[in-house]
């Protein structure tokens, strides 16, 4: 089972929902008997909100964010609720 | 039960997994009535490589990507191995 059958299932058709959201998943998992720090990921995580700012407008208090490590496996989780009103002067080069 | 409860369920601790690898999950839930085109995903997913590309070695070849669009979701997801030498000359700005 691929990731986005995991996360489909999880997010069963919304018919609830109130806002727009993005949510951004990063897991960087290491080989066997690695035991690196990729301490890269609380770095990598304001350069994505940048990135991610250049398409949607993201309020720097709409953003959880949750970072996990467990063996051989660093997670990084974003929440990010998107403001109501679409910018749609916003632009890609 | 959060994203990364999922996440972590469906990684379980790799024994046998044999390179590092990096995935990135990325989900735009539209809300109620919306629908939008969120097309930058393809777009953004230039874009975060370029940022991974600050962090690891991301060879083109060792990218899969997957892009779904169901009612009201947009997905992205990208895997990337790693290659097995680490670039310890990679530095951050």
């Amino acid at each position: 089972m691929g990731l986005l059958d995991i996360f489909r299932a999880r997010n069963k058709p919304t018919a609830h929902l109130a806002k727009e959201r993005l949510q951004i998943l990063i897991a960087h998992e290491r080989s066997q008997g690695e035991h690196g720090e990729s301490d890269y990921l609380p770095r990598l995580k304001n350069d994505l909100l940048e990135v991610i700012r250049k398409y949607v407008v993201v309020d720097d208090r709409a953003v959880q964010v949750q970072i996990e490590r467990h063996d051989g496996m660093d997670m990084l989780e974003l929440n990010i609720v998107l403001p109501e009103k679409k910018p749609s002067a916003i632009d890609k080069d």
